[in-house]
This record gives C-alpha cells, sequence and structure tokens, in this order.
C-alpha cells in the first residue's frame, strides 16, 4: 500500500524533530520518577498539560484512562523496574467513554463483523469523578504495587486545558 | 497525604498551560482520523515526535507498545466510535521489555509480595523488529478492525529523535 499523505506529513515532521534533537543521552528510568495513566482522548497531550518532558514519566494511555490488567501491568513494570514512586491517572471532560454503553457497541461490531463481540469488556461509564475514584482505588490496592505509593486522580477539562483534583 | 513537590510542580505549570490555553473548541474526534500505539517509554513524547498537536490523534501507551487485549479495545473504539482510519505503532530502542523475563519478574513479585504472580502476562521480548511486525500483525487481523485499515510500524531511534519504519 503506497503511504498516505499523513503518513509522508509524520515523517517530514520527525526528520525535523531528528535534526534538532538534543536528548540523546536520557537514561532509560523516568527521571521525575513518575508514571502517568491518561485517557487516549486527541485533545490531551500529556506532556503539554504538565509541562514535563522527554525523559520525565512513564506514560499509559488507553480508551477511558482505565486501570485494566494491562495498564496495571504497565505500572507494574514501571515501579518494580524502572523505580517510578508516585502515579497520576487523567481522565477528561467530555469523554467519549461516557456515550455508550457497552452493550451496545458489542451489538454493533457483532452485527457488522458477523463475529459475536460479546467478551470484549469496554469499560465504557456513566460517573467522570466516580470513574476516576475507582481506577486510583485498583491502583492502590494492587497486589504487586509498594503500599503507600501517591496516586493522584484529575479530570482535565478540554474547554479550559485545566487539570481539576478529584483525589 | 501531603502533596509532593513533584506534583505541585506539575500543577504549577498546568495553570501555566491553562492560561495560555487555545485549544477549547477541538471536537471529541481526531482530526487526522489517526491512533498512535506505542510504548509508555519516558523518553517518547508522541507529539513532539511526529509534530502532532492537541486535537489529532488519539494516543495508546502501555509497556512495551504491545497491541495487548487493551490496546485492541482502545482501537475498536477509536475507529468505530470515533471514525479513525490508520494506525501506527511506535516500539523504540533501548526498551526497558528487552531486559528481563516474564518468568524472572513474576518470581521476584511473588517473593516480594507473597502472592503469586505467574499469572501476569508481562510481554517482555527479546527481539525489536519481530515485536513491532507481531503488534502490527495483531491489529491487522483483529476481527473488528476494518480490513485494509493501515497499520504501520516503527522503532524510534532514542539516541537520535528518529523514526524508523519497520513494516
Amino acid at each position: 500500500m503506497p503511504d498516505t499523505p499523513l503518513l509522508k506529513d509524520l515523517l517530514s515532521a520527525n526528520s525535523e524533530y531528528a535534526r534538532t534533537f538534543d536528548r540523546s543521552e536520557l537514561p532509560l528510568p523516568p527521571a521525575k520518577k513518575l508514571a502517568i495513566l491518561a485517557c487516549m482522548d486527541a485533545r490531551i497531550d500529556v506532556h503539554a498539560i504538565t509541562g514535563l518532558r522527554e525523559g520525565d514519566t512513564h506514560v499509559i494511555r488507553n480508551a477511558g484512562g482505565i486501570a485494566t490488567e494491562d495498564a496495571l501491568r504497565s505500572f507494574i513494570i514501571s515501579t518494580e523496574l524502572l523505580g517510578t514512586r508516585e502515579f497520576l491517572v487523567v481522565s477528561h471532560t467530555d469523554c467519549g467513554m461516557l456515550t455508550f454503553k457497552d452493550r451496545d457497541l458489542q451489538d454493533r461490531l457483532s452485527k457488522k463483523y458477523g463475529t459475536n463481540a460479546e467478551k470484549i469488556n469496554f469499560n465504557a461509564f456513566s460517573d467522570l469523578e466516580e470513574n476516576v475514584r475507582t481506577q486510583v482505588q485498583r491502583i492502590k490496592t494492587n497486589a504487586f504495587i509498594p503500599k503507600g505509593t501517591p496516586v493522584t486522580g484529575f479530570i482535565y477539562d478540554v474547554k479550559t486545558g485545566k487539570l481539576n483534583r478529584v483525589t
């Protein structure tokens, strides 16, 4: 398949990034000993909204900013092997996960693709604050994350750029 | 628990971001109809290395940039509900996932926490290029992702800032 125009643009932007690249000596472990779990939402640039730079923090992202088994796997690797000591959870206003129900999406996919999608847990939710609290709790109570690790939950406001604290 | 100095710094940086925020009218669907799966590695700022901005792309990240069930859940939501039509997979040189074996980490955690960690699939791998190809293939062959969706795999070079193409 020929490259899409978008791919050409990205590669051109990356060439420019590499041309002025001055971060070649960064070590593997995050300098701020931090890991951030955020929603995949297009409006969130985790580095921009926190003022962090390359080398500072692990960034874990998925639909909803959910502390799924996979996100917990990443947090465990982050703290156990790469020394992070503080975690953030960043949800946001106007989240797509508020706009559907798992069951409806499962039905839609099953019908569209002729394959049963019932087993996919999409993790849609209906209450933003409650969802953040739930994810923070899942991380804090995980058996393989050191007790007492600070985990702070936020809702990022996509209209103002502000991180509003939940926990 | 009182706020850590790091948290205070991040909130202060966020206040500054919000003060000059000019992206309040961005819609929910990604403008570039793009979703990127990347490793959580601290040295990767997905926006910086691609020249993308807030509003442009979904960003999915985890330890290794693995197309786990959770990453596939995010891709499905991304394309089915939010209209993305192109995916990238970004692994990178000097990845932490090359430095251990699942079994060793499971044993270490089981011993340290007195809870059996054998069931956690950490997805460590030993070959960077092969890993990228595997993840791209998992996405391309997923039953709920439209056939023919372009999925391009890269290895980001942490020493040069360059995205090198694998697929």
